[in-house]
C-alpha cells in the first residue's frame, strides 16, 4: 500500500476563512478543470446532465461543479464510452470541475429489491442480509466487493474496490470516491463493526488501485481520490473510521451513511474533528437549507443532493420563506416571479402563471424552468453562507436565513 | 361587413425576389415584433412553449417566428390569462413575430373520438356525422359553429367565428387565422360544397369581429387575420374559395384541408394563382423537406409543421442524406455529430455516441438537444431555399438536396 502521490501540482486544497465557533471554513479545491469556492453545492448530474438543463445554464445558474454516478454510467453508456469520448466533462459538455460517486450506495440501494427490504421491519431482517429479498439475493456483499443485478434490466454485475476504481478512472473526474459499503440505521452495531472494517479494508485496495491507474494513464489529469467515513450512528465507530481513513492520505474525504436529521451535526463534528484540516469533506447526498447550515458549521466543504432539481419537477419551489408548490391554484394568474429578488434566469423572464401553466400541460419546459431556480437558489445559498463565513456574518446569517425558511419551528 | 383596415403601418408584406418558373418568390413579411424573411419555416409553439427548448436556444437555432395554437392554449392555462400576461409573447418570453392558429382543425382532430371516426371505413359514415362517433356526437358543426368536449376533460365549448376571434386577439399573436371548417378526404363532394360556402360565411364573420375587436382594443399592436382556403382536392372549389376569400381584403392567406402529398404542389398551385400577389400566403401543417420544395415553387411563404421536433424526441435526426435515429446501436459508441458540417449547438457540442446515451437513459436533455439540430435542420433548409430563389439556383438546389435526402426515389 502506497499513499497517494498527486503527479499534478495543479490538484489539491486550500483553507480560506475559519468560523470562529465551531469547523466551518471557507476554501478552495483546485483541481484540473478549475477552482472550487467552498463551502459549495455541487449539482447532481447523476447520468452525466443534469436532468433538464443544459451545461451553459448550470454554469450561469452558478454551480461550480457536476456530480455523475460511477453504478448509473457503468450500466448505461458503460465507462468505456465515457473514456473514449474523452471523460465525463467532455462527453457532457460540462468544462469545469466534476466528480463521481463510488457507486458504492447505488449497488445496494439501486440494485433490485432493497427498497422493499428497507420497508420491512429491521427485527424481521437478520444484519448480514440486510440486501436480501426472500430467498434470492439481489444483492449480496462479501469481503471482497458486493454482487448485483442491474435495476435496469436484472443483469448481474460485480463491484469490487478495484472495479470501482478502474470505473471512475474510466469515466475521468476530477474528484472520485474511495468505494465503501452502505448501510442502513437497520443494522447492529456488530454489524455496523465489521462493515466499517470491511470499508477501512477496501480503502486500502482503492488507494492502491488509484495509485496503480494514475501511473498507468497519464494522458489524463490527476484525478483526486476521496476516502469516505462510514460508521452510522456510532461516534467511535465514526472517529476511528475518520483517523484510519486520514492515514491513507486521501486527497479530501466524503462522508457517507444514514444520517438522521437532528444528529446530521453532531455526527459531521465528530468526523471532521478527526480529519486533516488541510484536506477537502464532502457531505454526500445531504442538501436541505437547514442540513446546509448544520454541515459548513461542523466543518463540511462541499455537499451534493438530488432535492433541488427532484422536487422541482414536480412544482415545488425553492424561497426565501420555504418551498410553495407553484402548480397550486393560487398561482394560475400571478405574473409576478417564482421569488421576488430573484436573479436567476427563470425569475428575471418568466411569470408563476406560466409555470403553472407548463406544468398543467405537462411541457418538459417546467421541468427546465424550476430547477434552473431551484439549483440557483441553493448554489445561491451557499455562496452567501461562503460570503458570510469571510464578513464574520455567519451566525446572524443563519439566524435570519432559517427563521424566514421555517417560520414555523 | 367591411374590408380590414390595419392601423398600424409596420405590418404587411413585401415581394423580393421571384422565380422565373412557378409562383414562388422571397419576400418579407413585416409584423409589429419583428419582420419574417420568407420562405421561412415557422416553430410550432402549440401550448406557449416550443416542446423541451428554451426560446432564446429557439432564436439561437435561427427560427424567425413560433406558432401557438387557440384551441390548446384556450383549454389551459385560458386565453383570458395569456391577455392578462401581455399576450402570447410576453407570456412565454418569446420577443419575436407571432402566429396562433384559430382552432379550427383541433375543435374538430382533437375534439374527444375523431381518430377514431378518421379510422373507420369511410362508406360507413355519413358525410355530416363525420365528426360523430356512435350515437354521442363529441364535436358538432352547424351553420354558427362548432360545439365540442375538450380532449382534456371532456368539459363542453363552443367555438364561433366570433368566439375565434375573441380568443386569437387575448392571446395577441402578430397573425391569427380565420375560424374554418376542417374536412377530410373522406368527405362527399356535396358536403365539402357546403363547408366551403359556410367557411365563406365564417370568414365574413372572423372580418367583421376582428375589425370590431381591433377598434377596440387600441392597447394592442395591430394583428393581421389570414383567410383560409379549403376546398380539399377539387380545383373548382379551392380556386372559388380562394377568389371569394381575397375578395375580403384579409391580410394574408392560409392553406389548409387534407392534402395528399402527391397532389400538394397542384392543389397550392391553384390556390396562389387566385390569391392576389401581395399578401403573404401559410402552409398549414407541413414541413417535410420535399413538401417544403413543392410549396415553395407553388408560392408558398411561410409553413409550420410539428414534424422536426416531434420526431426528435423519439431520436428521429434530420440530415442532409434522410432521417436516421441516434437511438440505433450503431451510434453507441460514434463521437462525431449529428450531422457533418451542421453549425446548430447540438452538432458542435455534442456526440450521437451521447445523444444514443441521453436517448437510452430517458433522459429530458435527449429531447432538447435532438429539438434543436432538427429545427434548425428545417429552419436553415428553408434559408438556403429563400438564398437559392434570390441566386436564381431554386431548380439546381432542389435537385441536389432531394437527391441526396431522398436517393432511393
Amino acid at each position: 500500500m502506497t499513499d497517494i502521490q498527486a503527479p499534478d501540482q495543479t490538484t489539491g486544497f486550500t483553507v480560506g476563512t475559519r468560523l470562529e465557533n465551531g469547523l466551518g471554513r471557507t476554501g478552495t479545491i483546485h483541481t484540473p478543470h478549475g477552482e472550487i469556492q467552498t463551502p459549495a453545492f455541487i449539482a447532481v448530474g447523476t447520468k452525466a446532465t443534469v436532468k433538464a438543463v443544459l451545461p451553459e445554464t448550470v454554469a450561469e445558474l452558478g454551480a461550480q461543479a457536476v456530480l455523475a454516478n460511477a453504478y448509473h454510467l457503468f450500466l448505461q453508456p458503460g465507462s468505456d464510452i465515457v473514456d473514449e469520448a474523452g471523460g465525463l466533462g467532455a462527453f457532457m459538455n460540462w468544462p469545469g470541475p466534476t466528480f463521481t460517486d463510488s457507486g458504492g450506495f447505488q449497488v445496494l440501494s439501486l440494485g433490485a429489491g432493497f427498497k422493499k427490504v428497507l420497508a420491512m421491519n429491521s427485527s424481521t431482517v437478520r444484519a448480514d442480509d440486510v440486501i436480501a429479498e426472500g430467498k434470492t439475493r439481489l444483492a449480496h456483499v462479501d469481503e471482497d466487493g458486493v454482487t448485483f443485478k442491474s435495476h435496469l434490466d436484472g443483469s448481474r454485475h460485480r463491484f469490487t474496490p478495484e472495479v470501482s476504481m478502474q470505473i471512475q478512472h474510466q469515466l475521468g473526474a476530477d474528484i472520485i470516491f474511495a468505494f465503501d459499503e452502505c448501510t442502513t440505521l437497520m443494522n447492529t452495531r456488530e454489524y455496523q463493526e465489521r462493515s466499517v472494517e470491511r470499508t477501512q479494508r477496501w480503502a486500502v485496495r482503492c488507494v492502491d488501485e488509484h495509485t496503480r491507474l494514475t501511473a498507468e494513464r497519464t494522458h489524463r489529469p490527476y484525478q483526486m481520490l476521496f476516502g469516505v467515513v462510514q460508521g452510522a450512528q456510532y461516534e467511535d465507530l465514526r472517529r476511528q473510521a475518520a483517523r484510519d481513513l486520514a492515514a491513507l492520505g486521501f486527497d479530501g474525504f466524503g462522508i457517507g451513511g444514514a444520517l438522521e436529521k437532528d444528529v446530521l451535526g453532531t455526527i459531521v463534528r465528530w468526523v471532521n474533528e478527526e480529519l486533516p484540516e488541510d484536506k477537502p469533506r464532502h457531505l454526500l447526498g445531504i442538501g436541505e437549507p437547514d442540513d446546509i447550515f448544520t454541515a459548513v458549521e461542523n466543518g463540511v466543504d462541499t455537499f451534493d443532493c438530488v432535492s433541488p432539481s427532484r422536487v422541482a419537477r414536480n412544482g415545488a419551489i425553492y424561497s426565501e420563506n420555504g418551498r410553495f408548490n407553484v402548480a397550486s391554484a393560487t398561482n394560475r394568474r400571478d405574473f409576478g416571479p417564482l421569488t421576488q429578488d430573484c436573479a436567476c434566469y427563470t425569475c428575471t423572464h418568466y411569470s408563476k402563471a406560466y409555470l403553472h401553466h407548463l406544468l398543467k400541460a405537462k411541457e418538459m419546459l417546467a421541468s427546465t424552468l424550476a430547477t434552473i431556480h431551484n439549483e440557483h437558489f441553493i448554489v445561491n445559498l451557499v455562496d452567501r453562507v461562503r460570503a458570510s463565513i469571510v464578513d464574520g456574518t455567519f451566525a446572524e446569517f443563519r439566524e435570519d436565513f432559517l427563521g424566514r425558511y421555517y417560520p414555523h419551528r
